[in-house]
């Protein structure tokens, strides 16, 4: 009969957080610059007819329009009865008109606006250009809502531009390589989202991903085989285009080079022969990971003394500034910590000629020489926040990314280099890569207020040693969309329960549409389960996270063979699981309203979900696959266990007025400690709000995490 | 309290489902001529070391050998200290052996036999060639095993070889473009099954799918510029080759054609200008479909009077016989009526003046220069049956798919063509695209017993009028499977029950590789189910099943708009649904078993499955976003809610030793036949079972089921 109860509640509970999920208004995210909603539903049916008011030849407003004509057809099933939008047809009567009073192609800067109104007489959406009504085109999307009648459009008056022009995404297709098919779902995604570059780090230690005609052994010797052709290239950057996406490529040097040595190892400051791979490997003996040694150790890096050198890079950058259409470059320039130049007699004499008294003298000498073959190709350069200098040229865009008071010093504050007059972008505190929660994403600190015109934006960035074409989605999306409104919407709109009550509508908007950040997690914990069910898995997994910051990755050294190379499968929960999860958040509001409010639904509601915790361990014992899936968590699931237990012990004693014992107080105190400890890099995500019910307050969560 | 003792139910029968589901016999399918199973199991651990004695040159060894070696290592997650099988290279004491004879490529009618041993030594796989080795090596995935100390080999002795030499899947990517990503999936999942050909139907009157350099309007005009480059088509050979899989292109001529006709009109028989499309439309006006006027009816069609049309067919087809390295080429010459000839009065004085009686001596004329140019080219000729008569050269191979007794005339019995001299593939009864249940293609009566040398083997067969990139994998996989395996295993092999078993372990292992079969079913359920909680949606979906035969298509005239063309959006349940269900094959056996036997733990099981389903249709019901989502389908709902009550009431009196009173038997016969009626192409898939509790007696399944 116990049994029966927990199960019963299981099932209700869904019930109740799906039925929490539904709003009146639309999840628009990024939310418009200013939106009224009006009383009324405007309905679609099959006799939507659509006029595309805009240049005949605007092929780029022509494809989204569609796609997204198309995306409404699927999302409604409703088979429109007319077949197409053709560009610069106004139908008489068109209830759908999208105006582009521009043709444009895609440009940092360029007017992103629109307006977009609803009524009962249809939808008129209204841009100064094609980019603008595209990006209209996806809150016009957003807005498709369904009642029991059907689908609708709510009655609204948007006005909309972005904070920022420069909204990028950079993602790491070197470390593990990342196929087309995967990037289109994130260009895809990125559209939704109304981001507008996507960075590609092509080139690393691990793998040299883009094919060079004019130096073949680049890719051809720098990578496994793995790599993009240029006429793959060329349909990627096509794809981006229609999507009003800019790629930008980066060519990480003089640091971060071991690729490009396997072909050309008289490029590199020591003696070759060299193979792509990790920086630093570790082997079998090394059994806890040191972290000054490894960030002082020389590592494979360009010798930037000589002559010959510099015509290769001249060749290869030519060459790719003909592929990448983009007016910008981005040639890396991080972590190079000098000590394979200080290593180098030739290299050692040349800075003592020439005067310079470090090696980031010496880096900035190499930047400059990059510097000027970016100018005759007509690039902009863009490097990392490390070739920041009081040399440095004043057009080149600095990225920053390292944390304050962290590991490495900084390049200073963004305000005061964009004051100096580079252009700025921020990643610091944008990093998909380090676990963080969406809410530290969205209230990242490292943003200034106050936007400065030299402060063009940001970029999440993925970087991949423990990423690969698996599990990337769920590592980038939906957070990225977090950050996508950070940089589009106004600096006053942070409150995190509103983004994320809107984050999980999106993250079913982008299922919807083919990426694979939910279904790649479903199919792991299927695959983790075996012939099990899946379900009392997908109970445990659903509350749990990755270990924060760069533990995560620290962690795994102390299994050293799991990061020898790129080869380590990422197939254990931790690689699977989002970092957010939809349970939590309702059960932290859950908890929230009950403690402020007494309210007996939301009690009867948090009993149930606590009473499918609590019976979740035995059921995951239960059957020998499980209880071997879970054997390295089993920890998190006997304490999701023990903590629903003292929740709903904790409720009682509230409602019947009493207080906790202080012995019995102890003793949840210490499972509280042992139940945030981490375990095969995941860590169990209800502690706090499970305290909260037991100590009748509802604790903040962490305005930051450690990193390290 | 009601509520609870159902809802308990739904989980407590998942778990039940999924314990039955483990057995200590691994899941291999197709099943291998000879396995002996002995006791002890062979551990994986992360000391594995891997031997490939084949030539150093034998890259799709080498390819295949690591492929299957990552498969476990994402599998078991276990990182094996052995980075990578080299070929050539033998390891002492390596404890998995992988022997290969001679270096080989796939070609028909090759040795594809290997043996398999596991005993406490290691694992000795070994064949006489590189295909047979790649062959044993998806064996020995499958052997793959999880117990609660982790992941082991049981111990085998396996001797196995196929039963056929063609084991193809058919690819319509012309109906619904399918992407090179989908092909890939599909291809992997062809290699799981130990299938060797992928035939792609390249052209069709709805688009021309492939780049022809020497006659670019044919793919610029003749497609929505949806389709492969040559370049992208070279790769997919590739792909398939390091498989074991030959890729057989079809040009289907001389009808099915109209896409060629939009750049070539002066091919066609009728005069022009043409666009792609289907061969007929239906506009808003029809409200029936009659299939005699339509199968009459003209549709473009190739002039073969004309001998400039030759020139342009031999300049395509010798560029195509360079670009596909196969020494086969499909050509069609299917549903040709002959009425767009007879209604061209050149057309009809050239069949005179030739005294030829009919429109198919005008087809055997065209298919004899067609021969030719195959001839020059060194291709053997493949058409369907269409093509055969007394007048066809007997190296052409003829493919078998109209059904014995159905709408149109057949070739004749595959025996006799095969004993006439002609080679013989079957693809009647192996259409995929039809809805058929698994155990329907298993067990298909068009496979003779005997197998004689002409008959080489068979297809399944996948069109795409209703379906397209983002359903066709729920349509092939995991049936498919079935298919593979009656064509790889003994005839002997024939019990549905125990393919059955199987066939959902391969599914999981499909799902882990990545194949989107589940993943897609499962988002197309969240995405109907929009905000609201898909889990009720499922538990419906879940014992659905598509409208099987030709009737699904043609059901959907009757609204025909949604058919008139192929843009319609296939996002209904219908679509997204597999055929197969495993919920209903564990009841349907619950069922049986509780018949024959009276076990109360079967009992048990059966009642609450029946208990979820009542409560369904209240869950669904009660939520705006699932009633509209499930409105088409809400009588099915209802159906299943009675039907579960009537069940749990027909076991009350069955254990109760009562009867039915006959009134009551009356109106539940009204029941059962209301709830076999189809809505929106779908229909409610265990009514038999309820109708055998009821009845106390196991109704079998269909043999075969219509196709109109």
């Amino acid at each position: 009969m116990l049994l029966r109860k927990l199960l019963f509640v299981c099932i209700c509970s869904m019930t109740a957080i799906y039925a929490l999920a539904q709003s009146n208004e639309p999840a628009l995210m990024p939310y418009p610059e200013r939106a009224t909603w009006v009383a009324g539903k405007y309905r679609i049916t099959d006799r939507l007819q659509a006029s595309l008011v805009c240049d005949q030849k605007d092929d780029i407003l022509s494809a989204s329009a569609n796609r997204v004509f198309q995306g409404i057809n699927r999302k409604t099933g409703i088979y429109f009865r007319q077949a197409m939008l053709t560009p610069g047809k106004d139908i008489p009567g068109a209830s759908l008109r999208i105006i582009a009073r521009q043709k444009a192609e895609f440009t940092r800067g360029m007017d992103e606006s629109y307006t977009l109104r609803v009524n009962a007489e249809g939808i008129q959406l209204d841009a100064a250009n094609s980019i603008g009504a595209i990006r209209g085109l996806e809150t016009l999307q957003q807005m498709l809502m369904q009642d029991a009648e059907g689908f609708y459009v709510p009655f609204a008056d948007i006005v909309d531009k972005p904070r920022y022009s420069w909204r990028g995404l950079m993602i790491d297709v070197s470390r593990h390589f990342i196929p087309l098919d995967v990037l289109k779902r994130n260009i895809d995604a990125m559209a939704t989202v109304k981001m507008n570059v996507l960075h590609l780090h092509l080139t690393d230690d691990e793998g040299f991903r883009i094919e060079s005609k004019s130096m073949p052994q680049l890719h051809q010797k720098g990578s496994d085989g793995q790599y993009f052709t240029q006429e793959e290239m060329k349909g990627l950057i096509a794809y981006a285009r229609l999507r009003g996406i800019m790629i930008v490529p980066e060519f990480d040097m003089p640091g971060h080079t071991r690729s490009w040595f396997a072909g050309y190892p008289e490029m590199a400051s020591a003696p070759g022969p060299y193979t792509p791979g990790p920086r630093f490997t570790l082997s079998d003996k090394d059994t806890a990971i040191n972290i000054a040694a490894i960030m002082s150790a020389p590592t494979p890096t360009i010798d930037p003394t000589r002559e010959d050198v510099y015509k290769l890079i001249d060749k290869f950058l030519t060459e790719m500034a003909t592929l990448f259409p983009s007016p910008y470059m981005h040639i890396g320039a991080d972590e190079n910590n000098g000590a394979a130049w200080r290593q180098n007699p030739k290299i050692k004499a040349f800075m003592e000629q020439k005067g310079m008294k470090d090696t980031h003298s010496l880096q900035a000498y190499f930047v400059s020489r990059l510097y000027t073959i970016l100018r005759k190709n007509k690039k902009t350069m863009i490097g990392w926040e490390e070739l920041y200098g009081p040399e440095l040229a004043k057009d080149v865009t600095v990225q920053k990314w390292i944390p304050e008071g962290g590991f490495m010093k900084t390049a200073g504050k963004a305000d005061a280099i964009a004051e100096g007059g580079n252009p700025v972008l921020i990643s610091t505190g944008f990093y998909t890569d380090l676990f963080m929660p969406a809410y530290i994403h969205y209230n990242n600190p490292n943003l200034p207020d106050a936007v400065h015109p030299n402060l063009w934006g940001g970029e999440a960035a993925q970087w991949t040693e423990i990423a690969d074409a698996r599990n990337i989605e769920t590592r980038i999306w939906p957070r990225a969309a977090a950050i996508a409104e950070r940089l589009w919407s106004p600096a006053s709109r942070k409150d995190p329960e509103d983004m994320y009550n809107r984050l999980f509508s999106v993250s079913r908007q982008l299922d919807e549409q083919g990426l694979q950040h939910t279904s790649a997690y479903e199919s792991g914990v299927r695959r983790l389960a075996g012939n099990g069910d899946p379900s009392a898995l997908r109970t445990l997994a659903d509350v749990l996270t990755p270990l924060k910051g760069y533990k995560n990755l620290f962690s795994r050294f102390s299994q050293p063979a799991r990061l020898a190379n790129n080869r380590a499968p990422l197939v254990s929960l931790c690689d699977i699981i989002p970092v957010d999860s939809e349970i939590k958040r309702r059960f932290r509001n859950n908890v929230a309203a009950y403690l402020s409010s007494r309210d007996p639904a939301k009690a009867a509601e948090i009993r149930i979900q606590l009473r499918t915790w609590e019976s979740n361990h035995a059921r995951l014992m239960r059957d020998a696959s499980l209880r071997h899936a879970a054997s390295p968590i089993a920890k998190h699931s006997e304490n999701l266990s023990k903590l629903s237990a003292a929740g709903l012990r904790a409720m009682d004693l509230l409602e019947k007025g009493s207080t906790m014992p202080e012995e019995e107080m102890k003793s949840l105190q210490l499972l509280f400690t042992e139940a945030r400890k981490q375990s095969a890099e995941t860590e169990l995500d209800i502690v706090g709000e499970i305290e909260s019910l037991v100590k009748q307050k509802l604790l903040p969560e962490p305005a930051q995490y450690p990193l390290f």
